[in-house]
């Protein structure tokens, strides 16, 4: 605690001293106004308008192999989460609510028949991509990047045809413009309660969405502008349906903001790096080198990576770890004495649940989520339904689960061991879980888990189809056709 | 600055010795998950259900007589301010940007032909109301209440009926909501850089929007918590339309979060007062007490104003002294040799463009206005247009102003001296602006403001007629129906 303290008094007075911060208790007016301020230096100038510039200008054909590919893993995984999530009870709820307010079918609702204006569709898609926590991170931000972005853009691209090479560009544009304001402002935006997958996603959703609908330079930095105007998400709801309407209603504010500056609704010119502009407003960090340096040069899509298990990251080494095992020695539950673990302190602070008794509780605790992968070699959204956390089987091998914290094991690293019944002695060592940078996800991994979420939704060769779609979208006409093809026949 | 700094040290220290922001740079995860926590103390227990409690429960027959009173002097200053910027060119584009997404002809615009669905509607009249910062402001926090919360009810009640003294209770408790919740971060949260009639007016759209959707406590409480995910505005945007945009869509984000509540879409149970709940990640100042404490005895109804001039607060002493002087001895331009005034620093700060040539830019020029006042008896919305700036008889006048800053002069104050060329010398002192909540305009003065606004955009029996139906809401069986009337014929 005197540690904590410290830290943000520190970090509190550098901002200060490099005047990121400078409240006036006596201004307490309101009016049509900005003070006289002085210049911002150079370093954190124009910074807005160099982000609106590359976005306007950086084409398809300039993305390096690699960026692109990485574009369509993240497209692929983002469909696959949106219709897996598509008839959970939020999604349910969204579409009975709104149904009401949007007579117009523009856009589809991936993994169901309904249709909806395009912002209301935008946010639903939004909504149904984060239900299960199982979509994309940037590990270096903790945004889950394709949400706001995908939502918006595919929503959009059902209302004014877009090709899908436009569209991929636009997708790993909206990625850079969020993850790199994420970038300036982590961890402490983060620290002090914001969810920064809303906060910062919806600049990524105006940024992609105003790049479809042909911003000029000036419009797209109204975009942002009105973007920075619309934060959104609090940590606080983790656990409610509310943490998917962040990244569902970052997408729809993000549209809305590229809408109204296309027909030239103003804002500031310098909304992300003036002295009372978003960064200063909500973080006491501001890094805007993260923003401006090396546009085109280094890609953010780059450092994306797709969950293997549908839970927090900092369970995946040990299921990782758990389901090795399991394959290797081909091990029942019936043969295993005991599971013992040397895990980072995080673990039990986050996912420390011992008797969880309904799905959505499995996935906080480590012992069902060892459990059950030892049990059935998988961590999917199955493994953390009401079934699987009663399981008696189950829950007679999480009894045995025993994690012990070691400061010194890192959040990606763990160390299993398991006795068996037999007296045999096994042991794991994971580095890097399965799903993270140093171990991706294959391409096989990602249609094996989309397979996973879309089955009774879609059916086996409609699934084929929207995969085989998914990794073709650049061969696409029409961008839109992928949504029609995520609605059951 | 030296004192900047160290009040902003004391007050984060203080902070964070209140328990009210604790970083966590460790936590680099983003599970669907709180962390463990203290139990609160009982002072910021229960914020959240408190008010929710009372905004179920709170009858219209409770009202005392002077907050009625109130309320509808709020709702008539409200209707005027709508209309007159409803052709104002930031509603041209907004109109024209938002068409398309809207198919539904729910809701009307103010002062307009154009009929949207109800959540755009809503954006739509918000944004109207505050394009000539012209509307009402509650003093204790410069907020706007009736931006937020009038943009979201009128345009629901075209929806969904009912009736007009439901109506004026939800607009109060609305007003009550968002100033509450203003007043627990004000000054740190403004002086931060948010423009509180956005951040705190989501929740006074939710609030009023959520009554009249009959909203359990429950579901009021996940309203609220959905308006805490939705803050809107920063004040760097002030100057841009973007200014306009966030009381718009503090209505629009209201009233989404008290449609999706009404349908039992959750949100956390304590989303203003957890440890990284709205009020601590949102600013450095929590003072619960002022929205738990004394609901239904004190009203903060009671606090609003409405501005007399068509500008920041801060001119408002010079130009009654100016309109008081010249109306006392019938002064002409003409006769005038020099004026002098004595002002707060405030005054030159914010208002010292000595040659305005747009009218936009007249909002800012204490010497503009005190000569516009002076030689039109006035200072409405045509007193700040370019015609005026652009005047000879007023640049001539202007030229002979000249403020003198004195910090003992305080803001609501001004000493004015007027020397004519015969040599005689004319003083007026002003202690409370008229506007003000010791010198309130009468509702005499609000009809004539009404009328002024709605000249040339309603005939004068429509205007007469609107003006006497938003007295008389309380007796309307559809209060939609004065939305209706507010259409040109």
């Amino acid at each position: 605690m005197a540690n904590i303290d410290r830290r943000t008094f520190l970090r509190t007075t550098t901002a200060i001293a490099a005047g990121a911060v400078v409240p006036d208790l006596t201004l307490a007016t309101d009016n049509n106004n900005k003070e006289l301020m002085a210049s911002p230096s150079p370093a954190t100038s124009h910074v807005t308008k160099t982000l609106a510039s590359y976005i306007v200008s950086a084409r398809y054909e300039d993305l390096p192999e690699n960026v692109r590919k990485e574009g369509l893993r993240t497209l692929l995984n983002w469909v696959g989460v949106a219709v897996g999530g598509s008839h959970h009870e939020t999604i349910d709820i969204a579409v009975d609510a709104l149904r009401p307010f949007s007579g117009l079918s523009q856009a589809s609702i991936l993994g169901r028949r309904e249709r909806f204006d395009v912002m209301n569709a935008a946010f639903i898609n939004g909504v149904s991509s984060h239900i299960f926590d199982y979509d994309d991170t940037h590990l270096k931000t903790i945004i889950h990047p394709a949400g706001p972005v995908m939502s918006a853009i595919l929503a959009l691209s059902e209302y004014r045809r877009v090709d899908g090479r436009a569209f991929l560009n636009a997708l790993i544009l909206g990625v850079e413009t969020e993850c790199r304001i994420g970038n300036a402002v982590y961890p402490d935006h983060y620290d002090r309660g914001w969810h920064i997958t809303g906060t910062a996603g919806v600049f990524g959703a105006a940024a992609s969405a105003g790049k479809l609908l042909d911003l000029s330079e000036q419009q797209m930095i109204w975009a942002l502008g009105l973007a920075a105007s619309q934060p959104v998400g609090l940590r606080e709801s983790f656990g409610s349906m509310n943490k998917s309407f962040n990244p569902g209603r970052a997408a729809s504010n993000g549209l809305f903001a590229a809408i109204l500056a296309s027909k030239n609704f103003t804002s500031s010119n310098e909304m992300i790096e003036a002295k009372r502009g978003w960064a200063s407003t909500i973080s006491t960090k501001q890094d805007y080198k993260e923003i401006a340096d090396g546009l085109g040069q280094r890609y953010e899509a780059l450092l994306n990576t797709y969950k293997p298990f549908a839970c927090g990251i900092v369970m995946h080494p040990a299921i990782d770890a758990a389901i090795q095992l399991r394959n290797q020695y081909q091990l029942k539950p019936e043969q295993i004495d005991t599971v013992n673990l040397r895990v980072n302190p995080l673990v039990l602070e986050l996912t420390g649940k011992k008797a969880p008794t309904a799905g959505l509780e499995g996935k906080f605790s480590i012992y069902h989520a060892v459990a059950v992968a030892m049990v059935e070699g998988a961590a999917g959204e199955k493994q953390f339904s009401d079934r699987a956390v009663q399981d008696p089987v189950i829950i007679a091998l999480r009894t045995r689960v025993t994690p012990v914290v070691d400061p010194a094991v890192k959040p990606e690293q763990v160390e299993m061991s398991i006795t068996l019944k037999d007296g045999r002695q096994l042991e794991k060592s994971i580095q890097h879980a399965i799903g993270s940078l140093e171990a991706p996800m294959t391409d096989h991994d990602l249609e094996s888990k989309f397979t996973d979420l879309s089955e009774g939704i879609l059916t086996s060769e409609q699934t084929r189809e929207l995969i085989a779609l998914s990794w073709s979208v650049e061969k696409l006409s029409n961008a839109g056709d992928l949504a029609k093809a995520a609605v059951p026949a």
